[in-house]
């Protein structure tokens, strides 16, 4: 239906270089540190990243970089990388994030499908591009994040310095306008299976993102957080971080490739951080690392975690013995990422402990713009009583429509984003992802969610981490493989895992068997990867001769 | 300057009626409180506000409203004027807040100039609507806000009594989704000079300012807040409380009608309000109420000021003896209406007391998406440097670009809404309003301030209120006339206050009279009338032989 009457309104645009424009006017002198590769931690403020974007916009200039035109970035959380996030999306050009923690292949893939045109390196990552360098026809030269002191030997064509480049520019920048809806940054998902598929966001949804991110539905951000993205800007972009940040007027502390405890702590303690972002195996690093220490006093007032499932023994340790509150968060890279929390409100806080620590196991709630539904095999829209559960589907201004250059909707149904994530949504519309579609173990011809019995394996005082995954079983298909890493200096066996569970699932849920492992395989942004613990131990039953 | 690259999201619009579905959604229970026409207190929640917005929808079908049909509300703030914000918008006809406090010839002007089909009408007005009834030629009937039980007798023809109108209407609606363009609302300025003029508001407009209303930048909305909008729903709507505050889930207390010290200190008391909004006169009966009964103990954490100068007499004592925070703003109907703030932010608590209250008699500091420059006659904008004054304009997505079928742009000046307020922005973005274009006192081809005059008289210890006008003088055409309220039962003469004056302006600003004056005569918004002031003073120095 559409009416004739618009109202009279400017159509001012929604842009992202706005976000860091507001920063530098109100809040200049707030603070963005940075663990930076060459080793030394640096300290910069808003107005200080604003005279550096428009200096790298006069150097994207002046290579001849034009709108339209996608330019990588290969690198980890950094003052410079932020740079590149406002100054490449404000002259119009789309920044393509590679993580680069993909296979050589898979960036040689990405930097060819998104025919990047330049490439912004950091220490460390030049090896792979060297490998790859003759297949990127596209590229026309690479920039290394880094000052001339700094500059590594390479053998990769065209190769700048980032500081050499913006040196000399002007400190100031007419940037352009334009129609919200251009693209501003690009992000491939890993592709565990088959090609990596692209993400392009536009202006209008990064800048609809930030304004939902630093609301109190999910970050609650303000000029008083100081804000630690322990997740990458190469995928995902930080889960918007760099965007919110700015627009809250937060101070931002980005830790480099310092993604060790030690390192974390360092910047939690003389930064003062109050708010992290980060997946749960984060925050098990993090445990781990106080615990050792026999730290109990943090600055830290919230983690934000997503990305998995939040297992309800971490969020029961965080509250007991840190007393931080583990507020969970559900998103994905086609979601820009965050769409979902459970933010710490009078209500929740007024709950009885236990059920309190339940619902933080949750996804929590949908933003204010975000539409979600659960469909059955039918495509049935199914209710919301906690129980019925489907393929959650999601809908909304920064939520992906169509993947980048790619004509397969499949994963876009009927104007929905298909998640991909089996869930449940209870009537008060708390969200819970009882497993990926790809991960559901199938038990002669019938469900078990891993998450579920993960959640309940995270409280066994001995179990430092897990994972369950289907395994081929002669008689039912599949049936539950249990694998289990336990504290350091600690014991347990099979018989004590197990009877853990019980009365606590239903009887057949009960893995089959315990195998106890030193680590748990990790992808580049800390999940497990249960399609490689699901090769590994395929027939891990059968051989034991089930 | 485009590009040809959008990204790939998808184009789900912002609609006003998103705001109620995600409350009732996210904080069904969260209350919407009215002392109603009918003189009791009525207590509902987002919920079934929801419910009967659903029921209002199919009500205004069943009126035969369309798309882009006009209807009219002369209503109070309760919760049925709420119910008509969302029903009307989310069908997608546009809600114009009739402002009844306009002549009654004004009132016969706006309704025909927007060609409105029903006017919805609070007990209490239905008698200047028999008045014009007969010359309303596009109205097709009346709808009292009311039950069959409080139905008035009226002349007005097709008089339906609004309880009935949705009674039996199913509870629930199938929102129509169309283009956020769209018109949503229409609302007229006063006048005080020609024919009043229609700002109508788009969707988009309404959603963006009412994410930024919520955001710390300016009224810091939280499930928390227990929220007084003493600003009416027909001028301004209420500056966007009745959106903003269902996307921060705050509870809602509508005044209806009763605007004087005792009706408002009984909601402040008995729901426990912790945010108040209103003009400067607003707080000024409040706080004549309470010091009577020498009250000084209020929930009140907050009261967000503007529509006028905030004078720092007021400012000092709301902090000193309530412990409330006097948070300016500044808006307009032209910019739906907020645009600039000043939030207790830590850095702000931080300062000197003196500092801060003078910062606290600015309008603050503009919100992500406004822009603010300040333009001297020549059409050039002048330097922030809090001295250099001209016309503030503004620009934005919340900004009027027209005015409702009006083709004069002159206060649309190259894109800009030009604000008719003289204004200085200094070198941090704190904006201060020095006068209005029409106010200015032009003396001797040398402009004075009227607000900073006001400003340091309100600090008089025995002056409740006072207004600066420019009347005719035989030697500098015109020079500043000082009317002053004085506080109930103390006395104080012109020598008194003009030399409380000394020292603190220019010699040549001092006012050349005083007269004191048992109130101020205000518009139907709280604001002094000060051209009725001009035009009463006009020759008072002239007959006063100066
Ligand atoms: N709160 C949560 N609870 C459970 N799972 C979650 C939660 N948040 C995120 N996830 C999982 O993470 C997924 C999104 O992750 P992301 O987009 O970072 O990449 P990925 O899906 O892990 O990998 P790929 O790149 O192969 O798609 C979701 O689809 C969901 O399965
Ligand atoms: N913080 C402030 N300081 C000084 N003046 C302010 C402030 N906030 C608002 N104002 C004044 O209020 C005006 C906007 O008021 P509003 O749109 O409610 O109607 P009006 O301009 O008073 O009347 P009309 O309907 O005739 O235009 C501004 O143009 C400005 O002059
Ligand atoms: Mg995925
Ligand atoms: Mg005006």
């Amino acid at each position: 239906m559409q009416g004739n009457l618009n109202g009279n309104m400017m159509n001012t645009q929604l842009l992202v270089i706005d976000l860091l424009d507001y920063a530098r006017q109100q809040f200049p002198e707030q603070e963005v540190v940075s663990r930076r590769l060459e080793g030394d931690i640096h300290r910069t403020n808003y107005a200080e990243c604003w005279r550096r974007s428009c200096q790298l916009a006069h150097a994207l200039d002046a290579l001849g970089v034009g709108m339209d035109d996608c330019v990588a970035s290969m690198a980890w959380n950094t003052h410079r990388h932020l740079e590149l996030y406002y100054a490449v999306s404000g002259v119009g050009a789309i920044l393509h994030t590679v993580n680069p923690r993909l296979f050589a292949e898979q960036v040689e893939y990405i930097i060819n499908h998104a025919e990047d045109k330049y490439v912004f390196v950091d220490l460390g990552f030049l090896a792979l591009l060297e490998q790859i360098q003759a297949q990127l026809p596209t590229v026309k030269g690479y920039i290394v994040l880094t000052d001339r002191e700094h500059m590594p030997e390479s053998s990769l064509p065209n190769l700048l310095c980032y500081e050499e480049l913006i040196a000399n520019q002007p400190h100031t920048y007419d940037w352009p306008r334009f129609n919200e809806d251009h693209a501003a940054s690009l992000c491939y998902t890993s592709g565990t299976t088959g090609n990596p598929k692209g993400v392009c966001y536009s202006h209008r949804a990064l800048v609809l993102h930030a304004q939902a991110t630093v609301s109190s539905a999910l970050l609650d951000l303000r000029a008083e957080t100081v804000l630690l993205p322990m997740v990458t800007m190469y995928h995902a972009s930080a889960w918007g971080a760099p965007y919110a940040a700015p627009l809250a007027g937060a101070k931002l502390v980005l830790p480099g490739s310092g993604m060790d405890g030690a390192s974390m702590w360092e910047l939690i303690e003389n930064e003062k951080v109050n708010v992290g972002l980060g997946v749960p195996t984060i925050w098990l690093t993090l445990h781990n690392y106080l615990q050792e220490r026999k730290i109990t006093d943090t600055p830290l007032e919230r983690v934000c975690v997503g990305g998995a499932a939040s297992p309800i023994g971490m969020v029961r340790t965080y509250a007991e013995r840190y007393n931080i509150y583990w507020q969970p968060i559900w998103g994905m890279t086609e979601t820009a990422p965050l769409a979902t929390s459970l933010p710490p409100t009078p209500a929740i806080m007024a709950l009885p402990k236990e059920q309190r620590y339940q619902l933080q196991t949750t996804a929590g709630r949908a933003a204010f713009g975000v539409e979600m539904e659960i469909f059955d095999a039918d495509d049935v829209a199914v209710a919301h009583d906690g129980e019925s559960s489907g393929e959650l589907r999601v809908r909304g201004p920064w939520i992906c429509n169509q993947y980048y250059k790619n004509d397969d909707l499949s994963s876009f149904p009927n104007g929905w984003l298909g998640t991909g994530d089996i869930a449940v949504i209870d009537q008060h519309g708390y969200m819970r992802v009882v497993d990926r579609k790809k991960d559901v173990i199938k038990s002669g011809g019938e469900w078990i969610s891993s998450l579920e019995i993960e959640n309940i394996v995270s409280l066994h005082p001995q179990v430092n981490e897990c994972a369950v995954v289907g395994v081929k079983h002669p008689k039912w298909d599949e049936r539950p493989l249990l694998l289990v890493v336990l504290n350091q200096g600690e014991e347990a066996d099979e018989h004590a895992i197990l009877s853990h569970l019980q009365g606590k699932i239903a009887k057949w849920w009960t893995p089959d068997a315990v195998e106890f492992v030193s680590e748990l395989p990790k992808t580049g942004t800390g999940k497990v990867r249960k399609n490689e613990l699901r090769d590994a131990y395929l027939n891990y039953l059968i051989e034991r001769g089930a």
